[in-house]
């Protein structure tokens, strides 16, 4: 593919400076960038490494003197990071998946394919699944009877969609993701020695886990319009209702979402997250990877949690969290830094003892 | 599918009042269930619900007036969780595979394929693999050479059985599910840093970690009866002996089994549950979403982990954990309320100094 | 496969005792050895058990009398785990793979097969994607369009490769691994709540998250020679670089690689690790299971991070570390020692307050 600096700074709806004619191929580095490529040097850092590089054309940071950096043409704009979104999807290529079906899939009479989709080698689509208009699905991709997909999907290799999941439009899904698997979920015939150490954190423990019983999943997943789904990333199907994602929601690789979760929308999920069964996450929530939900319980809306945070309880809308067991995130970043000061802290403890109580020695 | 109310009570063992020849054609949460749902109503807080979906019968709790409730048909249970199992398992369809072999599945013609099977399309069945009665297999799957699954199996989509691997009976395996990976087990010529820094806790660190040298699988793994196994969940093969699953276990989505280890009987191991190479854990223990558990180490039968744990020891029978690392879970609920009167503690500790030793400055 | 003693000896340049020609088929632990079997007796521990099994020959500890044991012949190794990758690399079968390219495969006419390969069946290999020689690909693998892979590598089913990925030689690769996912990175407009949130530490929250905008990832992924990936693990490409894994890395089962990310040579990530977007991790660095990286960050050479290690911040070189948040790993033991004594140590603060300053309340 190729572009002119033009064209670029055109899709950005920024200012081009210079000779906006110049072609490039393709985006790179300023320090390793070719003679055909658009640097990005958004911030001033960048500015020795246009010199290292060969580029004619670049995009500038907000105040930046293009001449005088020795460049032929430059795209200036106000947020770099914002303004990566533009560059990258007017020069992403997106995967190769040949136009119409393959003569390799293997689709169901009763499926109904929607106009103008691609769908790859090796693929196959179950019973009356429908899949809308623009759709490509790569190799691999497996979608099982009744499911429902929106328009202008785009499935990479080897995603596993299950019976009755209905996804909207726009949706972007990960190699090797799974969506729609059962629900982890087993009972005993009595309460479990599990139900009763939840229940008093862990001081009666007479209960015994006899035999688990399955808990059959016939509920499905919601998927709203909009969302992207990692690689290898797992939401399991609900026991009556729907697990559901909301609209313009993110999850990020190997994300597990059990049955019953409802994530709501415009909220990012980051690598690795777990969410136990029938937990609420709000709409704009931001969890940082590794970030662990208990079950059962309602993380708020606009609530930040940084990585490796074990949310364990109720979180209030709003809230930035840190740490296992969540606390504030400032909250926790002092209790870290005062673990380190317990040593000293048992010594000023010794000594006070000695010095006042006559009783020096400790545990 | 259409069941009749007595029906269902029948399969659960349960008491029927009313209308007991009402048809349903699916389980739904009380508001939103139309009229010919089953709204399940175990407990009380779901009286209202009824009231706003259309339902003309429920399952119901122990003592519930379903007359007064506006119903022409009840199912009466005394442990509403526990039939939860009966119902869900009455009404699930099961995924929609075509009995027999698919015409686009690969089997090897050395491979044993029990009666009553059915094989999906892109199915991929090596050399003297046995397949026993009545399992069904989704798309996507390979089972490798010489590989043997029991009867009545459900294998979902994608799923790899690596070869030589046995599983028992009325197996269940979520989509992408991976068992017979190799270990990851590497060794230097010399003792290595990470040899040196277990041994002595991070204080002696002159060791070098020269090039990592494989030490392959030569082991499988096996799997008792009455298994089920999580989506993209991974199971690595043993060493010499094989790694082993015990009968009536559960493992949620995203778990990963180490090279060499032996998960018990009737456990449940839930979603990104890690255990590392060599540990044993025993029967009936529960470890929820995101515990890790140490290499070479025992977690003994009836262990209860809370979220999140980091199991780094050995842990005896019965224990009740929580926390990184475990420590009883009341202990570590403790701790965590500790920290937040660390400030308080710090000042505490200061005020005293001046007051007794002259010495007010700290840290 | 059989083997005589001799052989081998003779593969891990080890001395031989006795009855060099005894023929054994593979290799077990002392107890559970049948005469065909080479026991592996390499520490003392296993002596009682060489009595239990029936194995004529065994792998003997250093100073081990194999006459005294009742051995017919004995190979005597000075490093008994180093013996165990010779030993175990003889004796490995591999997966079986047809040699050849399956008829149920699909290679597109553009790409470039090498010389002795063995592609399974259902294999999809896209336009211009390089394969070398002697490289075995198991079955449901993909390679998208322009990937290159090196010579003799091994790569077991349905594993992902995406678009322009680079790969070196002897490449082994576990079933399900995706390389090549598109990157987790969006941005809003305006700066984001979770932008203001990292900044501050949490203390000013007035910033929302809007609409979220996909960055693309242009760049892809390179990975060195002698690279071992686990199984279900993902690697996402880069935005504009690519992201890379050094020579002679390894990583296991579930691990996460974000975008941007550089992993060194001779490193090893261990299960379930998650190393966030942009972060570089230097060479012969061990990362135990579950061990969380955050984004943008180094960790240098020879680090060594126990399990679930949450390393938040830059990390110098050949530091030994644990902990939540990392901390050295002597430091996190007398932490989490310490935090035992805190019910202990309040009562102490207590009763000093109250001799000293005649104030016993605390909060």
């Amino acid at each position: 593919m190729t572009f002119t600096v033009g064209q670029i700074a055109a899709a950005l709806e920024a200012e081009v400076f210079g000779a906006a004619d110049i072609v490039v191929t393709g985006a790179s580095e300023p320090a390793s960038a070719k003679a055909d490529h658009l640097a990005l040097a958004m911030t001033p850092e960048f500015a020795d490494g246009l010199a290292q590089g060969s580029a004619r054309a670049a995009v500038l940071w907000d105040g930046a003197d293009w001449q005088a950096l020795g460049l032929e043409a430059a795209i200036v704009v106000p947020r770099p990071r914002y303004a990566m979104s533009g560059i990258t999807r007017v020069m992403d290529p997106g995967p190769d998946i040949a136009p119409g079906i393959s003569p390799m899939a293997s689709v169901d009479p009763s499926a109904e394919i929607g106009e103008n989709t691609a769908i790859g080698p090796m693929v196959v689509i179950g019973p009356r699944a429908k899949i809308g208009a623009n759709t490509r699905i790569a190799s691999h991709v497996s979608i099982a009877e009744d499911a429902v997909i929106g328009d202008d999907a785009l499935i990479h290799a080897g995603v596993r969609i299950g019976a009755r999941v209905q996804i909207g439009d726009r949706f972007i899904c990960q190699p090797g993701a799974v969506i729609g698997s059962d629900g982890f979920s087993f009972v005993t015939p009595e309460k479990s020695r599990v139900e009763e150490a939840r229940k008093s954190l862990g001081t009666e423990t007479e209960a015994v886990n006899a035999e688990w019983t399955r808990i059959h999943s016939l509920g499905t997943v919601t998927i709203g319009d909009d969302v992207e789904i990692g690689a290898n990333t797992c939401i399991d199907r609900g026991t009556i209702r729907a697990t559901s994602v909301g609209h313009r929601t993110k999850l990020d690789n190997l994300v597990h979402i059990g049955h019953n979760v409802e994530v709501g929308c415009d909220t990012l999920l980051c690598g690795q997250v777990g969410v136990a069964g029938s937990t609420r996450i709000g709409d704009r929530v931001v969890l940082g990877g590794q970030v662990g939900v208990s079950d059962n319980i309602f993380v708020g809306d606009d609530v930040v949690a940084g990585g490796a945070t074990k949310i364990m309880t109720k979180t209030p809308a709003g809230r930035v969290i840190l740490g296992y067991p969540a606390m504030k995130m400032d909250q926790y970043v002092t209790a870290a830094r005062n673990w380190r000061r317990m040593p000293k802290m048992l010594d000023d403890i010794n000594a006070l003892k000695k010095a006042v109580l006559k009783d020096g020695e400790d545990d």
